[in-house]
């Protein structure tokens, strides 16, 4: 029997039973857990402190995240226990945001929106469609195919971009590398930053990359706030269109600048807290938890473990 | 040779030259043409009475829209006279808005702007998904297919309605007709109204549609704004969800209540008016132009004429 903890009932009752796997409820905010738990689901919250706990639980064997996200949890946690994110878990809801951000700004929903609070019909000028726009993703891991796959049918150009070149998919002919962004970026006009927060890609959204964007171009961050640089956003934000649901430092306290600067539409972290999120990762988890009750390797694996 | 007029040097010089036909350059609100044009190629307005002047030019057989929507040239044209509308040409553009619309109204977009426009983070509260929703299109079309296409890879359930029942395609089982609603709408919780503006149409979604709509669904209207009752948007607008990029009247005059009703996003009827327009319209009316001058049937007749 593989012990796996739970952080509330309603998660362990929604799992329901898996062959092979005993469940404990257990919230790492609470102290050490009541038996020796080998796997951890981890509350689904963005602050991963109360996992440094784990340090304490010999038993431990992989913790389990239902963020996509998972760099704040590789801070905190002792590298013999293996962390795995929740892979395709927010799909679905991270990328028809993308979609949603990159229709809204370029459609001018967010002066609409404002026409109307003040009691006004709005400005009907002629905008850019997305048709015909060409599409650059930076990130081309899950969620990142998910934004392609939405993308596709509205008549764009894709490219993608991930960390190495491979070869394509049924979406793009072939994967670029992130070293071949310099001569990218000059002909997209709306770029998607889905990477994970890494050292690589902290600050990758900065100056040098900004500054080699077309006028007008639209950035969409779905990724993580510190992928960008907040002052080089806010430099370019009017020369160029900015949809951000992730910032630098975040929330974004009351009067920052980037909040009214132009051509900038902000969503407050929202990439993934829908209803899509709940049935996905009680499926994930059920066919998590089988796999390491039947001795496979664990899916989603970011960081293997030495236990 | 086909003689047909252009509202405008630009147009005739984009669409350059198709054997067979002589183009002419004439506006039907400067009075009669230059020359006895066949085929007349309307303005690009919403406001169609300059056409009426066709009455009084015997050598038009057929007037060629730039709009989709074709209710106000019909209601000033001369019934001898075909009409056509400018069928795929508005597909992309005005398809994209609705999911646009819907994504933005789902993931509370409007909020975000508000909350912004005012210095402020916005609330991170769960929002519904469009990934799981089931989304009903009320018009299925040119632009009511384009509409399904796009909304197809959000991991939704699409349902399709036409004026009659009808085999399915590749991305509905069957189309429904219009007179199952009662049955469909109690099931839906995205409805896209994308049907002409016809005498079967006006006031189509009025009180009894509404209410036969669950709690929380949202309706986005990217038809015409005579096809929903006003009154009765206002009247479930905070039970229901509303995204309307067209309203009646229209524009809504300042003060209007439907401007500021709860969970209502109005944008000022840009469905079709971006840069996707242009090239569409240039490659539709060359091929239009072609199919005259070889003496094949036009494309997209919304009303056959009698010349």
């Amino acid at each position: 029997m593989v012990l796996a903890s739970f952080p509330d009932r309603s998660w362990a009752e929604e799992v329901g039973p898996v062959d092979g796997v005993e469940p404990v409820i257990w919230h790492p905010a609470e102290g050490l857990p009541p038996a020796p738990v080998e796997v951890v689901v981890a509350p689904y919250v963005f602050d991963a402190s109360p996992l440094a706990i784990v340090a304490d639980v010999p038993s431990v064997r992989l913790v389990q995240l239902l963020t996509a996200g998972y760099d704040s949890a590789l801070a905190v946690l002792p590298p013999e226990v293996a962390l795995a994110n929740a892979g395709g878990v927010h799909d679905a809801s991270t990328a028809e945001l993308a979609v949603g951000l990159a229709l809204a700004s370029l459609r001018g929903i967010p002066e609409a929106v404002r026409a109307t609070a003040g009691g006004r019909w709005g400005e009907a000028r002629t905008r850019e469609s997305l048709a015909d726009r060409r599409v650059l993703v930076v990130g081309y891991g899950s969620v990142g195919r998910a934004v392609a796959a939405r993308f596709a049918p509205f008549e764009v150009r894709l490219t993608a971009v991930a960390s190495r070149a491979r070869p394509g998919d049924d979406l793009v002919h072939r994967v670029h590398g992130v070293d071949e962004l310099p001569e990218l970026l000059p002909e997209a006009e709306v770029v998607v930053v889905v990477v994970p927060l890494t050292d690589a890609t902290r600050g990758l959204v900065g100056e040098a990359f900004l500054a080699a964007l077309p006028d007008d171009a639209l950035v969409v961050n779905i990724a993580r706030g510190p992928v960008a640089d907040t002052d080089a956003l806010f430099r370019h934000a009017g020369r160029l269109a900015l949809a951000l649901d992730v910032t630098d430092p975040e929330p974004l306290p009351e009067g920052h600048p980037l909040l009214t600067a132009p051509r900038t539409l902000i969503t407050p972290h929202v990439g993934g807290n829908t209803t899509a999120f709940r049935p996905r990762a009680v499926r994930f988890l059920r066919e998590q938890l089988a796999r390491v009750a039947a001795g496979e390797e664990p899916a989603s694996v970011v960081r293997p473990g030495t236990r």
